[in-house]
């Protein structure tokens, strides 16, 4: 598939299934990338993300999507990956405290490993689908720690010691939720491809009442628009 | 088996089933922490070496022993990993280049999920066996690249948002082979247990010739000892 895009420079984008990882790869398409998708399967308790990432990914007509399995569940710590952590409902988001659904490093391990992956295929940069306001309190989501991330890259890689730097792309940082779907919407996306829940039924129903899922609800709202993937009535 | 070390804390301690490694872990149990021992099963061409890590983790009686799978071989771009490129034989083994069997991001990686693995136990110490001088000309081995670890890890985690930062010890990083190895003997380490080839025989029986083996048969030459891992006269 790469053959007919010869000046379109290789990226490689975190797909996890959800709104704000697809918003950002499709920034990506944009900008003139040649997408490459890495979804991890690290053994958060529902199967859908993935499923989700694939449809992600067809949509946007990727080159690669690349799936990886790494269960982060062996080590626990998180409610996203322990079934021994409930994940909370109806709780006043805040970026306040730090959640129970923060999964210990977890995009430091996204990030490092699409690092390794950037490096194989030639790749300087790295999109991401963070962003610093409605981002649930988690460290790993905020600027300092992307530039911190970009400069320990530089280090680490054959890449980077011959002076080709990498660059962590975060089109969302500063967008609020609402933000984030009126340019995904203006780009053309389907977000009923999407889930955003952190404990969806089985049959891929989001519950309504996680963090994730009050702060996409009040994202639509805010946009003025319906979210498409909601099954039931609000 | 932790019940009885109270006050030993607890640190994670990278173990690949090499030398080196096995060294740095005995250099954490000597000063007073409790072991928890990771390994990732990362496609890397021998499962010898992860039959190494199990004999090296129950000779240092670690409380725990994690071995992980990232199939990295997905991504290919190495000797280590990919069946496409050959493991370099008899060459000059100098630190100016970087060799194919470079793994990109491979220590970052490895880092990263120790960094979450950690955090989970509330562990604030890692150890990992790089070292700078016999090191083959990995970037990822190099005293600033741990240093620019460790701010990320600061700023990656709720541990080091709340204070508790994180440290990476690399007590190889300043010896030559020959003085790891005389710490090691010192420490009462078996070196039988361990692998170093890049490319042994489908028995374990190392190659002896690529960059790897010439590293370890050169160390255990310049200290005087013969290496009770080679099944061959040398």
């Amino acid at each position: 598939m790469t053959d007919n895009r010869p000046h379109m420079p290789p990226a490689v984008v975190l797909l996890s299934g959800g709104l704000d990882s697809y918003t950002a790869a499709a920034v990506a398409r944009r900008d003139g990338f040649d997408l490459r998708a890495l979804s991890i399967r690290y053994g958060q308790r529902h199967h859908q993300e993935i499923d989700a990432a694939a449809r992600v990914a067809h949509a946007l007509g990727v080159a690669q999507h690349l799936v990886l399995d790494l269960d982060l569940s062996a080590m626990g710590g998180s409610a996203l990956t322990s079934a021994d952590i409930a994940v909370p409902k109806d709780r006043t988001v805040t970026a306040d405290e730090i959640p129970v659904t923060y999964v210990p490093a977890r995009n430091t391990i996204f990030l490092s490993i699409a690092l390794g992956w950037a490096e194989v295929l030639g790749a300087s940069d790295i999109f991401i689908g963070v962003n610093a306001l409605d981002y649930s309190g988690y460290p790993d989501c905020r600027p300092d720690f992307i530039r911190a991330f970009e400069r320990m890259a530089q280090l680490a890689t054959k890449a980077g010691v011959e002076g080709r730097p990498f660059t962590v792309h975060t089109p969302l940082m500063h967008l609020g939720k609402a933000e984030i779907i009126r340019l995904g919407v203006s780009l053309g996306l389907d977000y009923a491809l999407t889930i955003s829940c952190y404990d969806p039924a089985p049959d891929g129903t989001p519950c309504g009442r996680c963090d994730s899922c009050q702060l996409r609800a009040a994202g639509f709202a805010s946009a003025g628009l319906a979210d498409p993937a909601t099954r039931v009535a609000r």
